[in-house]
């Protein structure tokens, strides 16, 4: 009837992994959320119900924590590893595609066995995809919160007949960083930490006229440091701080009580790009547009 | 230096309207989640901080908030008026993009101004984009959470070394459905409800071997039964319900008491697709790669 | 050093688990939330790490999975089954409190064996405490979302000179209704059913000044309705939905369009409650205040 | 008919607050989250919507930011301020209790202009009660969440039939802690970083027979360095890592593999205080009953 079975994968979502390293005098600590896909000829399940080709996702799942056993190292390599086994495990999976968060701790005590996390909500991610073969990586991270209280302009805009907001020369300009970036060789990449620092000064230092010209600055900066790095797509949400009114109580608010609104915010998501970059390929596909 | 901006978007995200209509005797009540993005010339806002092209994403929130007192219809229609109207609110806007989720409430009382949220979870959406004065839609729903209780198997997959899950010829099956499908003509659409029954029945009445039989037969099912749908795109994660060992205690545990676990889940995603379907062009751009 | 353990108790919390009644041609699906705690004498445990006292939570989570496998029934009764046994497990165990929430499912075709989720948010409740042998049971509900679109003004209230907020004739009132009620005898309970419809009924019809004028109104008409409920807490949240302003866009605005936001929002908590009402013992103890 | 009106309370919740002090060099930032109640005589707004005593509780959100504007302090003197003007302000308001949660941020530049949030999760938090003129204060954190990787055990607790847990000499002990304590003398108080190191110390150090164990010493550490404190409430989810299973395939798990599930989990809740101490008054009240 003409009705065919288009793009498809599946896999196991958020498999939540401990790892302990005992081996030193200092315990270390990896807390990851890990996520299988897979790609390649599922037909026969999609339309008979046939399983023989169904990898299932609990063995998906088993088969990361026995990876966990031999270790974990950067979260781009343990992916690297674990792609290259699922996409060569039958001859019909073409694709394997493999993303991990690592959230973060902090050693708590001097015996090195104790520990607090250090943000509930930043982690450090990596997209890694195995397509016929060839490697795609994508190292990012999320949930990086960052605010500057001056330093931030937003002036010169249109005005329509629907537009009321007043110009201003120095706001409060807050947002949570997604980040991801892809390597020109997923072997060499540039150090995670100086990606991060490098998003971080260039938000704080930059005298800012528009979250998009903050954002833009902050991937060139990456860009600029880490040849290595070939594109970078960022995602910024405006959570908006508006001073609040105290007029009507005869107050003064130089800039000093601002409120905080969850919803709606403005969305700000850019690519920025090295000419000449190799080719994505499926790197980002299955990944939210711009990061 | 050949760094350059590649593909980005803004807008407001999360704008929550509720919109009544109190022309009839029973009122009507509307309640929306509305996002909105626009693509095109924004390169000084990025490279300069200069924001003479920038509409200002208060500028899109009060436009939303004008259009809906004008009633908001089904909200496909209510996304192709304001995307249009952002497209074509300046001449470096080429494309705009609307998302609205719309929040279901039933009347509670004869009079019709009383009403329950009949599921905190389940959404109706539609993204919308007009693109160079091309209109896509995408309709669909998210959250809407199914279950049955037999007529659900999962045997026949291959075993290699990280095997153990044992082979079922009667589990239960549960999932929370994310659905999108794209219509031949924007302004000829099959009933919303229609649809929704339509992934419903086929859930419900499949003998299903692989959730990904079932996602590929309600896929089909919808496509089948209406000809201007050309293509539906289901994520579907499987909520694993897991038999209780009860053995220990001295029980049997004839499919009788379940445990649920939230992560991991199994994560089943598609495309049903019609055979010289019309091309997608930027409908399913910016939306998570399922759905 | 004067330094003593005070109140404690302790027990597995969020026990998710589903039971399927298989005997009749349409399954019965019951989808519980199940957290339990334990009072008593544990004091060797917190003084000195001697655990011979400790009924382990995972015992405890184990009790809960068995006794399912015998019927769940009316969930107060579920929870006064367990909790009898948790209390007299051992002879230093005083008291067990248990916890039930009930998430609704509805049947979606004509064979009874597929099921849709009726409402993500809503749950009917039930808190037992067995102490000394006696039994205590509140019934309830949470995430019970109404709104209703007239017949709610808020006027008349006193003027600070921190008040800004204009008197309203006619206002959209939004809630989402948190209740408990205490039974005179846990074994003659009002029909949970009645007592929900006596919420809605009330809060529906009721012609209100105040959200407190509501709650009350709600708790009256249950308690007036059955006899045997001595006590009712209710804990309703203003969920604020505020009229757009549109005039610098040259609109009116006629109760058409709102803006809903998040957070802040008024909070309002009361206890209605029949004169000469048995004591409440511990029913309430370690149950957020007002609810 | 014998129906009356019970305790209650209103005011506006979750207020979400931030203050800049740009006097100094660096700027100060506080990012507050700050809700209010009131309590007294209200009951002609509950019985005949007679608002002549409720001070509005949007008037309650504009006292919160007119007294930010004044500087913020200690979240515990910010409270006391808000908490004594409110129960002040009309004389059928007999108390008023606030509750503060400050979210922390670090300076991420050599000026003092940019922030980085130092924990999505970990707030530090305050219960502020003012009741006829009397002054209640509870200090508190919640969030904090701790993790060892040895120094845990869990054996030597009774075995029922319904006990299948193993004994453990070693296992990985985590936890999220929400802890709240008393002074004796609400302008006295232990500097809240020290509570907060004592608390962190005490969990890695303890060799822990059991959660309650460490529950105990926690409280009595703070209590013992700080006489002011005269009573503390912690609440302490199990967050249970288990070893996955290696052995199906062919591989030992000493300790280095564990997977950790969402729910359910254990939570041992208790006090810890202080012989003699001076009575708590309505400081808890609206409280959860353990922190």
């Amino acid at each position: 009837m003409g009705i065919v079975l288009g793009p498809n994968q599946y896999g196991k979502a958020e498999i939540r992994v401990v790892a302990v390293d005992r081996t030193g005098p200092r315990h270390e600590l990896r807390d990851l959320t890990v996520s299988t896909a897979l790609r390649g000829d599922f037909a026969a399940a999609h339309q008979a119900g046939d399983n023989a080709h169904v990898l299932a996702t609990d063995t998906q799942k088993n088969t990361v924590f026995a990876f966990a056993r031999d270790g974990v190292g950067e979260i781009e390599d343990f992916g690297l590893r674990l792609a290259r086994h699922l996409a060569g495990a039958y001859p019909w999976i073409t694709a394997a595609r493999v993303e991990v968060a690592e959230h973060p701790w902090q050693q708590v005590e001097p015996h090195g066995h104790a520990f607090a996390r250090s943000g509930e909500g930043e982690a450090r991610t990596a997209v890694v995809t195995v397509d016929s073969g060839r490697r795609y990586v994508l190292s990012g991270l999320s949930g990086l919160v960052l605010l500057k209280t001056t330093g931030s302009s937003f002036a010169g805009f249109p005005r329509d007949r629907f537009t009321t907001l007043a110009e201003t020369d120095d706001r409060i300009l807050a947002t949570a960083v997604t980040a991801r970036w892809r390597h020109a060789d997923p072997a060499d990449r540039a150090p995670h930490s100086a990606v991060r620092a490098a998003l971080i000064e260039t938000f704080a230092t930059l005298d800012s006229k528009a979250l998009q010209q903050t954002l833009y600055a902050m991937g060139e900066a990456v860009l600029r440091r880490h040849p290595g790095v070939v594109e970078i797509r960022l995602s910024l949400p405006n959570r908006h701080h508006v001073q609040q009114d105290l007029t009507p109580f005869g107050r003064d608010n130089l800039k000093v009580v601002y409120h905080v609104d969850d919803r709606p915010y403005g969305l700000i998501e850019g690519t920025v790009t090295r000419d000449g970059a190799p080719p994505a390929g499926p790197a980002w596909e299955a990944t939210p547009a711009f990061c």
